[in-house]
């Protein structure tokens, strides 16, 4: 294992790594809210690179369901002549095509919603446009954020997936069109994308970011995601929409204790996942980090199994107006899902969220020892072919479990593709979990990816 | 205390109670359904006598946001015309106006959402149109299920609250206008509707009826209920809403063990309530049941200060875009929770979840010894006047506690007011809590209310 620069870049500076040109599409939102907030830029200067950077890759990449270039760019030109200055200042922002905005539609990744447009904006996007963030367009989900496909391409190699279910906000990140993209994770849809592109994902704790105005897919399971490529952005976009304190971050000497956890998972997992997260274990313990094994203490491995009961039973009541309506619109994929749902009976229901419950109360337990649990973030890099989003194995544990998750774009596989790692904090530990993956990510994600 | 015909009577035939003429609009669904199905009856001639009723007593009532006798008739017509008949075939029902429907706008109790039409049902009606139910129209709602109080007057004493925020739920119901309304519960807000108008209300397990396509109020809380005439049609409900099997009622010889549960708002209640509870307790254990005193454990006691600080902190958030852009259009009730919420810092609202967690584990062992709790529903008699709904003291302990919870409209207090006890189970020991109100209604709901 090397580093190597064959490896996507990911510029410190504002340097468009595919033109090499000076652009300010490339900047992390921190820095741009600081140059918009310090008048050194305009958030009308920044759109129309991102504009400019959408037009020349659009094509290709697919990322957006809904742009209109004349509604940014009024947006940025009121944004710019605004006297006060929020935290988020003149930052683009990519909205997954479930999230409803007052000013564009909300079409779901599915011809029944074509053109729908919702009164209000979603809570979380509310809160955003408040803080100064422009609502840049709608990026493409897969049909109600589930399991087709949909058209987006991954920046690093088209000829691959994404990922799914937030494959624009995806794609979107890590192609220097915007920022910051919302996602929202139900089984693995917010890390799984972030690793096949190699951004910096982020699943905060179930609950924290407010799910109002987020299409449900299974409503127990739902979580609104943060998609970024700097563990900073993270931070400033949590703490924004939640109205919390800044993060402290640790000091170089702080002592991480880090459980290394496989998961029952591990064995179906591609040689270049496993090495991945050995890999970034060895080098955390030279770093100082402290490094034991840890083990998900049972019923955990029951997990895949209550995913899709407390998915399918959801998602079937959860879409009963549009099964009831619309049926012929609904993928394949999708119906076997809602069909499988509505034959489940409710004390089966019942018995997985029980289930799920104790698994949530015992892996509490862990961090009692460990700090963070190092994991992988997906089976490995991103498959060939847009029919195949990849798997949740490895998501869709801490979906469950409802802790925070961050996923690290930190190595590259066999391919050249990005194979994440997944750093796992305590329930509301959010912001802890932030500062280390802070540490960890200066660590291991300077410069290019490392190649195994 | 005696019982006494002066209290409103709950019919047992067709006998409309104020016209003293045989009407089907005093049907409950379970009779209507079934009348329907053996072709005895037709859903327009149900929805005709409704709509009589309706044009009687609306005036006064106040129970409608929204009804198109038209889109009543048609809807009627097209069920008396389908081949296949489902478990709710013909029974009209009212639908809070928080409720998203195809067909008719979801105006919220707020100018904001006014004549606002969504595309689509939510779950809950989508789920029960599918079983042949008729969609009747929308019911009055508080503004967004909030504090402040609407226009509906309750319906044995129109110079009195019906209580809120499902208020048009709870007073259709009790006037026989619909056998069924939904209402939904983050504090009190069916329970407490029920008790005032003299209903049956049922609040089952959080995350039972899913919630897709209902506005939320404050998201951890929120619940979906039932308001009803018999515990009989609140099963039915129940069974048709989550796809569950048919409750097994309980024999007449099933010992059941009660906790009187008074709770830390004992002391505050009206006399009516502590002697409606104490009464049913003495009267159950007359039929033989056996009743012990239960007392709630610690840290419940600070459930009043825990649903200030979720509902102001979730409220304050899912409704940041009505804050944002229509505050002149909030109520300066609502107004107050949402500034509350927005100065409550997340590590406070996290320490209130985690605390309100301890208190649902610690009140589960409570049913190691007893089947059912019994205890007041609301602090008395409806209060004169339409300004003030009530307070949610007594409901919103279960509420949080995320219980099943069902109150019967059994006493009647010092102004033949209507007074409800109330029952509690296990979280998702719903049927086994419907088989048991229904024994305990059957004993202490024959006939007119017990006078106290």
């Amino acid at each position: 294992m090397s580093r190597t620069s064959s490896a996507p870049a990911r510029p410190a500076t504002a340097v468009d790594p595919f033109t090499m040109k000076p652009s300010l599409n490339t900047l992390p939102a921190t820095e741009l809210a600081a140059q918009a907030t310090a008048g050194a830029i305009t958030c009308e200067q920044v759109v129309r690179e991102c504009l400019d950077r959408v037009a020349a890759r659009e094509p290709v990449i697919k990322a957006w369901a809904y742009i209109d270039p004349d509604l940014v760019l009024r947006q940025a030109k009121a944004i710019d002549a605004r006297a006060n200055r929020g935290p988020l200042h003149g930052v683009p922002i990519g909205i997954k095509d479930v999230i409803e905005t007052a000013d564009m539609p909300t079409q779901m990744g599915s011809s029944i919603y074509r053109g729908y447009q919702t009164l209000s904006d979603a809570s979380c996007v509310a809160v955003l446009r408040a803080a100064g963030a422009l609502i840049f367009g709608k990026t493409v989900t897969c049909e109600f954020a589930g399991p087709a496909a949909n058209v987006t391409t991954n920046p690093h190699d088209p000829t691959r997936t994404p990922g799914g279910s937030s494959s624009g906000s995806g794609a979107a990140v890590a192609d220097y069109m915007v920022p910051f993209g919302f996602g929202t994770q139900t089984g693995g849809s917010v890390q799984r994308p972030s690793s096949y592109c190699g951004i910096v994902g982020f699943k905060p704790s179930f609950g924290l970011i407010n799910p109002q105005g987020v299409k449900p897919a299974a409503e127990s399971l739902d979580t609104v995601g943060l998609m970024v490529r700097t563990v900073e952005d993270a931070e400033l976009f949590m703490r924004v929409l939640t109205g919390s304190e800044p993060v402290r971050w640790l000091s170089g000497d702080t002592r991480i204790r880090v459980g290394l956890c496989r998961t029952y998972a591990w064995d179906g997992a591609e040689e270049a996942t496993r090495q991945a997260v050995e890999d970034a274990a060895r080098r955390l313990e030279k770093a100082g980090f402290t490094v034991r094994d840890v083990e998900l203490p049972s019923p955990c491995e029951t997990l895949p199994t209550t995913r899709e009961i407390i998915n399918d039973f959801e998602r079937a009541r959860g879409m009963a107006w549009e099964w009831n309506t619309h049926r012929d619109q609904i993928s394949a994929a999708l119906a076997k899902a809602i069909r499988n749902g509505l034959t489940i009976p409710r004390a089966q229901y019942i018995e997985a969220l029980e289930t799920v419950e104790r698994c949530r109360q015992r892996t509490a337990q862990l961090f009692n020892d460990v700090d963070v649990l190092l994991t992988p973030t997906v089976n490995g890099e991103a498959p060939v072919g847009l029919a195949n989003t990849g798997d949740h194995r490895f998501q869709s544990i801490w979906t469950q479990l409802r802790t925070p998750a961050v996923t690290l774009p930190t190595h590259a596989g066999p391919n050249g593709m990005p194979v994440g790692i997944q750093l796992i904090g305590p329930r509301y530990g959010d912001d802890r979990l932030l500062a280390i993956a802070q540490r960890v990510f200066a660590l291991l994600g300077r410069g290019p990816m490392i190649k195994l």
